[in-house]
């Protein structure tokens, strides 16, 4: 096998969590982690454009598999020079594989051993995707990092629906390294297994005997308590290879990025900052902002002195009003500050496990979430 | 009475129409005319942040005195230290009166000599806007040119409501002139009259000696045949004083501009390059485009080859997606797109003048916009 086309370098652990400071390698540049992904599940982080993007300090995007198959079509995006030229976003994208939407908004779907069998939940149309086919979509699409297709199930589950579907998600990883065609793009399997470690370790190693030159975990976030979650990630990490990058998939909340990070993961996505933003919820180092409350009606303040982002060119009473007058400004404006927000806590814990005080760093950043209303 | 707040300087007279080269000066700063203003109704140009509009090459924008009283209202901004800080936009602005929202937007309106009464079409609230209101509100604002408030019949309209309506506005002018408090705002009145070039005449006559900083020609594009607007606009401006900047209200297409350029008029504004925008309209120096037909769909090509605006960075199939897919950026792409193409349609049509060659300009300009779909 060739040399991975995604490596990651370490460039410093924290002496005294798990945290590590580095840098992912792609073919389409290079990525600081621990690192936030953005959302843009159509080839486009709803609200903004390119460079938007680029200004709240993102070095990488997610785009969606299932999505993009659904809508425009993978080949059309292939013909028009993959999905970095079709979108604009020259810097490195990662693409997830569909299995999530599978589990959480395709309709009526169907596992089997050969794939997975769905409607789709823009006009119902019956389609299927198999290891083998999220890899060739994926291919098509040409993201710097490509997932594997897994088998997601709902948590609380059956143990032997668990540990199927777990097993079933170790044969995908295997299906899709194999049908690989593409030396610019590496393929992160996923580790699954809800939340019974023993489960969790027997897919993390028999996935790294198949030797990704990334890992995920998968399957978390999706309604367990935060502390079930840790305990199953700190189990979870401690059996991955040092050398990999290491992906939590779809989380989460400011604290839930701090927590994971003094596990050592490196890199995450989630619709939070974007789809809240869009929703008037604002991310602040102070704590959370519910941009409609009439507490912000005359306030002249922005929602963080100091922030670059666009928003905080503005008072929180022009933020209100234009979410009060259902102008799309408003859902703009609090996407680019709560990227540049989630951005910039990662640009903070990377300086603090460079400095060794990521348990200082965020310590101060708890006590500092709970100054603004909850 | 003192200088006013808003002067226009001629720069130079095209050689063979009435077209003018010229530039405003007002408090915030000056703007080359022709110009054409963006409508920023509830303080914001729909979709795009500040430095987005700037980036289009707009000099000077429009705010909405009915919407802005209505919601966040007027002493709310004042208190925020006015329209120009309270939406980021240091330029000039001018606000329109409400009279034109009195008579299309406004439920239940009712017109007396004192002024109007009317139901918000927000919440049904009964309201009342007479032309010291309208003034008082547009001082909160703080606006650089204020329209005073002006009474807007529908076409076609029975003469003797249309001269009664016209000669409101113009004791309404006078009332909204006297009542003015502040240096740093100048009043433009409204020429009406409907389609009768005698009662525009009288009106302009009798706003022109009521001494306003600047006029305005309003209730045309509502309806009429465009043959029937030039020719009133042809009679107003002539009667209007060379000194004074003109301004068209509302109008409108591009083939609109140009003409009414060619009439002598200086200033323009309208909702057609956002509005169509948002509705995947495309203006191009061939033509328009409707960016949802499938011929877009597999189409490598920008909107505009050498377009310098944001859209003009993606294929219209990138565009076409955005807009089947519903996402937000589509929208957003296309009005920066439409503002960016007229503000490049005002600068060609200056420099036309400059070089005493505007009607080849106009020829031009019209057989290259029947080379793409109706």
């Amino acid at each position: 096998m060739s040399f991975p086309a995604v490596t990651w370098q370490c460039l410093h652990l924290d002496r005294h969590t798990a945290a590590r400071r580095g840098r992912l390698h792609t073919p389409h540049g290079s990525v600081e982690t621990p690192a936030f992904m953005p959302v843009g599940t159509v080839a486009t982080v709803k609200g903004l454009d390119v460079a938007a993007v680029a200004a709240t300090g993102t070095e990488m995007i997610l785009g969606n598999t299932y999505h993009l198959a659904l809508r425009p079509g993978s080949e059309l995006v292939r013909q028009l020079g993959g999905l970095h030229q079709f979108m604009g976003w020259n810097g490195p994208i990662l693409t997830d594989s569909g299995g999530f939407q599978l589990f959480s908004l395709a309709q009526m779907t169907k596992i089997r051993e050969s794939g997975a069998t769905f409607r789709s939940h823009i006009d119902g149309s019956l389609l299927e995707l198999t290891p083998e086919r999220a890899i060739a979509i994926q291919e098509d699409l040409g993201s710097d990092i490509a997932m594997v297709l897994d088998h997601v199930v709902g948590l609380p589950c059956e143990p032997a629906l668990l540990e199927d579907a777990m097993e079933r998600t170790v044969r995908w990883a295997a299906r899709c390294r194999s049908c690989a065609t593409r030396s610019d793009q590496s393929q992160f399997a996923i580790v699954q297994g809800g939340l019974d470690t023993n489960l969790r370790l027997r897919c993390t190693q028999q996935l790294v005997n198949l030797d990704f030159p990334g890992y995920a975990v998968g399957g978390l976030s999706v309604g367990e308590e935060p502390r079930e979650m840790y305990r199953v990630l700190e189990a979870t990490v401690a059996a991955l290879p040092e050398s990999k990058p290491r992906y939590l998939m779809g989380v989460g909340r400011p604290e839930d990025l701090l927590a994971a990070i003094a596990e050592g993961i490196d890199m995450f996505d989630c619709v939070l900052p974007t789809r809240n933003g869009r929703n008037a919820l604002a991310f602040t180092s102070s704590g959370t902002l519910r941009l409609r409350n009439l507490v912000h009606r005359d306030d002249g303040r922005p929602l963080e002195e100091g922030c670059p982002c666009p928003a905080c060119l503005h008072s929180r009473a022009y933020l209100r009003h234009l979410f009060m007058a259902k102008e799309m400004l408003g859902p703009i404006l609090l996407t680019a500050h709560n990227l540049t927000y989630y951005q910039r806590l990662m640009r903070q814990a990377r300086e603090a496990i460079e400095a060794d005080c990521f348990e200082e760093f965020r310590v101060r950043a708890h006590t500092r979430w709970k100054q603004e209303e909850p």
